[in-house]
């Protein structure tokens, strides 16, 4: 027990060394012995000599001990996280002016480690990923009614790394009451995002910035593959001539064709099919596109998958290269984790050698603002989004 | 003498493959024998058993021997660098629509090694930086008016990077006249370039885009440093409650007021200064500021200057990071060829660890999308802008 009643956990040179660096996290294996505590405490972090370092969320279960939450002998109570979320807030409300829809608090690199929170309007979308955070739900409500006043607060805590923690998975309404999916825009088209039952938290917020950048580039025939509900596609016919939108899905594709139906988008050929094989077939047809969006699912869920991996991504992206008329763009997403921007330009560079056309780098984005990455946390950052031009 | 009366120049084993692969550039040491040519010559490029590879610009003196123009056997006269021209100028039609200042050409970006052209509304400045190009200046005048109708063609061929290609630095009039400096806005701001006697091409264009968004951060009380004509700290006086700008030259100095004084901005504090010295001093003062730019020129011409180059990237970084309120906004710029993004982003980290502060970042840009990058040819990206929050 520390001064302030709270228990204390003491880390060996190594851990004294990483915690100084400013690492968020410390391993089990930096901690001197095995603290007797049940998990999802505040606790004092100490030197071997038992000098503070700061305060952290104990973990018990997870490989991740410790997650950072101060420097400072502050007490970390109700108006300790009330102030952290408000600067967070406040980071979102300079980025993105006048925007109601927009991810509020993104885990460590908004200094509350463990907790995500978006909010779509007057209602939000929270996920409680370590004890310290879901034994703090109540708390959490508690302050985000008073910030925002939503119509109603979602608990999205239905994501496998809970597990890591030994938490269960759940999902439902904390408070208020939500009959139906909310809306939002983005940049000309209306978006719907059922925040019990869409993908994350309701929607794919880390694309919205995106979604708006795809509509100015794109014209002619534009093709848009691995469209689940039409965050690219719907954008990019609000300017080509015709979008041809691949998703695999029956689901996906019937609420794609109601999207682009509700947003007046008459011209949106929606296809069900593996994205692969429609590649592979057009090409095989000789059909030629202006605009192509590639914006795949995660090809790896772990560091050994990454050859497989980058070898669908270079098909993908090799074919669609080979697609375009000369001038044309490619927007070529991917949220592979395991795959981080260099080794994604790399493969680009060489499937643009392989199919032996010059292509330009527009752009070279990431998630949006509302996403950041802490700077000595880079296991953060995941979305790479280039914006090619092939000639 | 190929086929169509250009001379052939042959690649060994070597120099093939990297045509192959896609590599703009082929060396010296990758010809068979040293071809009995001038310099600025289109030649025919050929296997070692005189199979068609494709056209190049060749060049005698540098080391750079040959820079790609085609893979194709088309005939490269007149009709080819015009449409060469019209598909970079519809790039940026696309990209930034509306705008009638930008980078036209951006070198072998653009598909037109050695040839940089620069749009300020009316007016064109033009480098030509090799043999190929500079024989060709004539054609590239009457491609350029014909494009543009422009007042004036201004050639700014005063670079040291001529001298490789045993040109002499050149600097005038081509055609039309130009009585004084161009203007042209930047979000808000209304600004000056003097074509002929500015920095480059008359300004920093690869800027542009990054001026414009530091006006959406800017808060508070704002420090520029490097400040140069005010580029940045006009950018921040739109928003910002106060700016002071550190600019070492008087004549820099000077002009800047003059802009702050014609945008009717009347709360920049123009200083006259060394920028290390002034982060220094302002620390031990203990000043306080809301928002802070890091732009400084180039701290490294070459790969030995490195270590020292970063070393002045973290005292300037580490010092601003300090004097920055919690929340507060850090643009920092590199435009140091010799270090990468990633190295870039390593020192700001340690920087940051020093600091004992959390840093976010918001943003990770580089040049406007005029300068683009080709996905084979990274040497072309060198600016570096990361938009920090410092918690």
């Amino acid at each position: 027990m520390g001064p302030d009643g709270l228990p204390q956990v003491s880390l060996v040179r190594r851990g004294v060394e990483r915690w100084q660096a400013g690492h968020p996290w410390i391993y089990r294996a930096d901690l001197n012995g095995d603290p007797a505590l049940e998990g999802g405490e505040v606790v004092r972090v100490v030197d071997g000599r038992g000098w503070f370092l700061g305060k952290a969320f104990y973990s018990k279960q997870s490989k991740i001990s410790l997650r950072w939450l101060s420097y400072e002998d502050v007490p970390v109570d109700t108006d300790f996280f009330r102030q952290r979320l408000a600067l967070a807030d406040a980071m979102r409300q300079r980025a993105l002016p006048g925007e109601t829809t927009y991810r509020v608090v993104h885990g460590e690199a908004d200094l509350l480690p463990g907790l995500v929170v978006d909010r779509y309007g007057d209602c939000v979308s929270v996920q409680f990923l370590i004890p310290g955070t879901e034994q703090r739900k109540a708390m959490f409500v508690e302050l985000l009614t008073e910030l925002y006043k939503p119509r109603a607060i979602v608990n999205r805590s239905d994501v496998g790394v809970r597990a890591l923690e030994g938490l269960p998975q759940e999902k439902g309404v904390l408070t208020g009451s939500l009959p139906g999916p909310v809306a939002y825009d983005e940049g000309l088209v209306r978006v719907r995002a059922d925040l019990l039952e869409g993908q994350k938290t309701g929607s794919f917020l880390d694309q919205r910035e995106n979604h708006v950048m795809a509509s100015q580039y794109a014209f002619g025939e534009a093709l848009d593959c691995f469209s689940y509900v039409g965050g690219f596609a719907l954008q990019l016919a609000t300017r080509a001539r015709s979008v041809t939108a691949v998703e695999i899905s029956d689901v996906a594709a019937a609420q794609l064709r109601a999207n682009a139906a509700a947003n007046k988008l008459s011209n949106v050929d929606v296809v069900v099919a593996n994205a692969f094989d429609y590649l592979r077939d057009a090409l095989d047809e000789g059909k030629r596109f202006d605009t192509i969006v590639l914006d795949p699912p995660s090809f790896a869920k772990n560091k050994d998958a990454i050859p497989g991996a980058l070898r669908g991504y270079k098909e993908i992206n090799l074919r669609a290269i080979q697609l375009l008329r000369p001038g044309g763009y490619l927007i070529s997403a991917s949220c592979t984790y395991h795959i981080d921007e260099q080794g994604f330009e790399d493969m680009l560079a060489s499937a643009a050698a392989d199919a032996k056309r010059r292509v330009q780098i527009v752009e070279k984005r990431g998630a949006g603002k509302d996403h950041p990455v802490l700077l000595n946390l880079r296991e953060t950052r995941y979305l790479k989004c280039f914006v090619l031009r092939v000639l």
